[in-house]
């Protein structure tokens, strides 16, 4: 493997010092660049994509070769999986994943069973070949959605509900919903640490569902399950230290309970002031964040004003990195991404000084 | 006008003493009870059934009729304002509102009015009527959506988006934002004091789409607009205070801000814990909330559950208005929203026993 020769990510999540604030992107590899949507129309289905680690690979490098990122993320999907679970996951054109076998009755629940490994082998593939792609110029992100927001697909058999069918199923049969979680935990654990073992760098759990949830229903359905899988982890490879990142999308309530999770750091949506973020959970995690994805179809000038708002209710010191509050929208101008990493890498300087 | 017979409701928004936690369920004149299905049958669209004061008065009472609700609210729509002002908005068959003339250019944001308060005297005239229906049982609370939540309708064109055209409008162009946002807010005054005027017993604030903002412009493109229409309202009427509440769906991390706006109570969703939520607020505002309307698609036992949970959490004493965390949804079976509405009464008395 390759000697890192960026770490500035790495060193933030761990809440060690760094000359700047790092910056990279959720869904960077996407369809907002021209060269990705050049790659696309090549290829087939997402979901075959995704199963394919040139292809992964290949649109993984391509906004570390067009900015100055200080992480790249593996291009793969939270639905690899159910999928592997056999759940058949499919996309319809023009809509959102769907399940053929949506884990919907108790028969079907009961049936569950942690997949093999090597059913998910393509991503470990791609892992490799990206982090022989990226050559040590910044470190390799891999990532799970959470048992609970997969579970929300493998229930509902679809994105893009009102949650209630795993809602109802939740309140009314408890332990039904606490059998797939179990399930989607031990999956994760392996799936996690073997990408970690292919090469993941760092880690991110991301809970873009939790947010649905009802104070202790997150507790008990969500955050349980994942404290479980960053105890399951082999947060270490060659001696280095693998940092853990989870993100609950609209979990800015539960900042003081992710804070025990023993994540490194926690993604913030936009909704929070990372400040006032920061205050609540102390020295206990990094913070990663937090900008609204919509700022970026404005202008340079209004971009710099946000990027600086957000870094000056920060505060000087280590233990951010500067991110989306969610993934990039595809009417992104690929030109507005750059004065946003820009102004991050030359406004951040200040408070970072001695 | 008749004698209120129960201002448990006024009462507990005004942090005075009651006897039992009141309870109201947002939607409650809604697609779950079949004698508003039946109502339906033989009136037109959407929008015409809320231009029909006997319509709008018949479906009002039907769930007092059917439970014993401790407040009535008007059966309308929030869409009846941008409507007044021109926008064209319709329903098309099996999707959601939509506006023929969105005011999302500086043309059409440089024509908007307030409009004259008599395109709107449907309204006020099923206020009254709908006043005289109920007699006396229970208050009727009166409503409108927030400026903003109008106007993410009004420049979007429609409802169900991700925010993009009028946050992209937001971040580049503000003071068109702003334009928008402050006919509203004169409209809305103007509006609510109509309806006070009409019979309305207490107000209330949707600011559905509050929650999709950042901190920052969640304060200046929101909140700062509620503030100046509690400011610009009549809350007297007869000699009796009309109570006023806002609800920022997805605001909990703003609930103290929200506590300076100088409204009686505070709308919550079912993410906070409510108990946590009242020692953020303190003595300055009651609460109102806030089950997962999901819930109810359980059954009786798990129901009775979860509003010991919310009544514990929210503990001894005055200032709660129990109600879903959002409007109840169609698939509810109605015998649940009875032992809910039963359970809040009859659970609730220790906590208000001296």
């Amino acid at each position: 493997m390759n000697e890192l020769q960026n770490d500035t990510f790495i060193r933030a999540l761990l809440r060690q010092p760094t000359e700047y604030t790092p910056v990279w992107m959720m869904r960077q590899a996407g369809r907002y660049l021209p060269e990705y949507r050049e790659s696309r129309k090549t290829a087939g289905s997402f979901l075959s994509l995704c199963k394919n680690p040139d292809f992964a690979t290949e649109v993984t490098l391509q906004p570390i070769d067009r900015y100055p990122l200080d992480a790249s993320i593996l291009f793969s999907d939270i639905l690899t999986v159910p999928d592997a679970m056999g759940l058949g996951l499919y996309f319809e054109e023009g809509e959102g994943p769907k399940f053929e076998f949506p884990a919907n009755n108790e028969e079907r629940i009961a049936a569950l069973e942690v997949p093999d490994m090597s059913k998910l082998q393509y991503v470990f593939d791609a892992v490799k070949q990206i982090r022989m792609g990226i050559a040590g110029r910044v470190p390799l992100i891999g990532f799970t959605g959470s048992p609970w927001t997969l579970a929300t697909y493998m229930v509902e058999g679809k994105g893009g509900t009102d949650f209630l069918t795993i809602k109802k199923l939740m309140y009314s049969r408890p332990e039904l919903v606490h059998r797939i979680l179990q399930i989607n935990t031990d999956t994760i654990i392996a799936y996690l640490n073997a990408q970690i073992a292919s090469g993941a760098q760092a880690i991110m759990i991301f809970d873009s569902w939790g947010g649905a949830l009802s104070h202790n229903a997150y507790i008990e359905f969500s955050l349980n399950y994942m404290r479980k899988i960053i105890s399951g982890l082999t947060l270490e490879s060659n001696g280095s230290k693998i940092p853990s990142i989870v993100f609950t999308k609209g979990g800015g309530l539960w900042l003081e309970q992710q804070a025990t999770l023993g994540a490194d750091a926690l993604g913030l949506d936009w909704t929070i002031d990372i400040g006032s973020a920061r205050r609540r959970v102390g020295d206990k995690v990094a913070l990663q964040g937090n900008m609204d994805p919509a700022v970026l179809l404005s202008d340079p000038n209004s971009i710099e004003k946000e990027v600086e708002t957000i870094l000056s209710s920060y505060g000087k010191g280590t233990g951010h990195v500067f991110n989306l509050g969610h993934g990039i929208t595809q009417w992104t101008p690929p030109e507005n991404a750059a004065a946003m990493i820009n102004a991050v890498h030359e406004l951040s300087k200040k408070y970072h000084s001695p």
